[in-house]
């Protein structure tokens, strides 16, 4: 099986190409090739056996879709985008880059496989900021998307389009609504989610961290392990399982700030814990308050996909991936 | 006031034209000017004391929406598109009528605005084909949009664009779910849904009509009056009512095809009623099935919003509208 991934530099992508190295069975079938494809260029994972393209590419160049897909890849990983405040701030470039460039891959699939009978899986990164303004504490699967971000509008395009491109019969899509993701690995950036992984990160490692919103704070996170769980296992789905709903909210774990910081207690006690220092941030707090903290999953519980079901376990996945299994600071003690 | 009806050769546009040609006061403004767009040139309405432009233009060529706007108008109808079946039949011209020309309308209006401080209302002519697939009997608001046609997925990245547009300050943006016209004036189409407005409208003039599925088939429908109503409606809503969600499903009446003979019955006696010939078609029945039935349109009937509540006044207002007030057939008796 060839797998593309678009957007292979980033977290994610680096990441999923690693696991598909490491890991090259995927739904009884064996990954043999990879084309790796961003708009810097990919690095090649470590000991794959199959063969490795990387490619410079930007999607919302002319050609540059067709040119992705020339080796006709069984699996297509859609995980490339300008970020929800880059989007807000650059309006057009938003648009160019997560409307146009995604509606550019799929134009490219429909029209290369309406000459060769090639259709391939879509698997598309969407996001929860799909939903927006007003909504329930938990939110199910037959809820209205109200955007209040163009970064979620263009993702709730995004969907549509992939929904209406599958029940035509152009390539067989899904579209995973990825939480926020926690432990987020490396240096502290300017998110305003930044702190969800901040407030651990951090700690663990003898730096103090920011916590800028109360403790009550809840949110929807789930570890970059269960993500690429989630990555792997679109791959393997059956597609009249999925039934013409393609887009699914994926699972994760509901938690407030406060039940972060127990949890890093009791795994790297009351030292670590010290690093939070509580800094209150009016405008951040004012925009997490604008997101989902809960949902309820069921199509894609039914469907297989899995996440941790305890904060620790996403600390702990965190502690073994990204830290070798110990505490630094722990040991520094 | 200028007001600018794209789609206004359309069996709706054209009534509108002339309903703001011969009521032309609007949430206490009057109307002094009309341009009226389309891509068969439109008819100048009788009546109008102000000026009348006609334009002849495809929204999705280069150039139009900048041509058609460049008036500055103050309220735009935007109701061009091409219909569900021809959009299903014909994928590339579907997208770049219904999406490309829309956001060609959209991105002229925001490059203008930008430069002038100019900022209309913008009237979108949504449908009920956003919502497929599977549907409560009766829909709420909150309701997810998962359309199973590429109109209806048109239509709904029609809704996520009106609503990003209006949330960044570029127009004012107020998105009208239409509901089925009935009765729709005129001669029998080979639209799927085009039974349920001939059988009235054939046999009130003595002429037989097909009714192709069963007596029970149950569907969300409202008067060409109460359609024009919504479009003038929305030109006089206060955008801070309307809030973060400008897309509003209409009010309809739910009603089944025997409420409606019956209420033919009623209005125009059995001699009319035999007219209607029963011939299942089991195309058709499926088509009309996988259509929602019902709809709960709280938040458009708290903003005013207004329809026919029993399915007499829609016949009613077919007779006074199109027949002069006269039954032809009961009087040929």
């Amino acid at each position: 099986m060839h797998f593309l991934i678009i957007g292979a530099a980033g977290m994610i992508g680096r990441k999923f190409a690693e696991s598909l190295a490491s890991d090259a069975i995927l739904g009884g079938k064996t990954v043999d090739r990879l084309t790796l494809a961003d708009v810097v260029s990919p690095q090649e994972p470590a000991g794959f056996r199959g063969d490795v393209s990387c490619l410079t590419a930007d999607l919302s160049s002319p050609g540059a879709a067709e040119q992705l897909i020339s080796g006709r890849p069984d699996v297509i990983y859609h995980l490339a985008a300008i970020v929800s405040g880059e989007a807000e701030a650059d309006f057009e470039k938003g648009y160019r880059i997560n409307l146009d460039g995604t509606r550019n891959l799929f134009e490219a699939i429909r029209k290369a496989g309406g000459e060769e009978g090639w259709k391939p899986r879509v698997v598309y990164a969407s996001s929860n900021a799909v939903y927006g303004g007003d909504f329930p504490d938990v939110i199910p699967d037959d809820y209205i998307l109200t955007p209040q971000t163009s970064y979620g509008t263009q993702k709730a395009i995004g969907e549509l389009l992939l929904a209406d491109y599958t029940r035509r019969g152009i390539f067989q899509g899904i579209g995973l609504r990825l939480p926020t993701i926690c432990v987020r690995p490396g240096k502290p950036n300017r998110a305003a989610s930044g702190f969800f992984s901040g407030i651990i990160r951090e700690p663990l490692v003898g730096l103090d961290a920011v916590l800028p919103v109360p403790d009550t704070v809840r949110h929807w996170m789930t570890s970059p392990r269960s993500a690429i769980g989630f990555l792997r296992h679109a791959a393997t789905l059956d597609p009249a399982q999925v039934g013409d709903r393609p887009n699914l909210t994926m699972p994760a774990l509901s938690v407030t700030v406060g039940e972060q910081i127990e949890a890093l207690r009791r795994i790297a006690g009351d030292r670590v814990v010290a690093h939070i220092r509580r800094e209150p941030d009016p405008l951040i707090a004012r925009i997490v308050n604008g997101w989902a903290r809960a949902f309820d999953p069921q199509r894609a519980l039914s469907l297989g996909f899995t996440t941790e079901t305890r904060f620790e376990d996403i600390i702990l996945a965190h502690i073994e991936g990204e830290l070798g299994g110990r505490i630094p600071e722990r040991h520094a003690a």
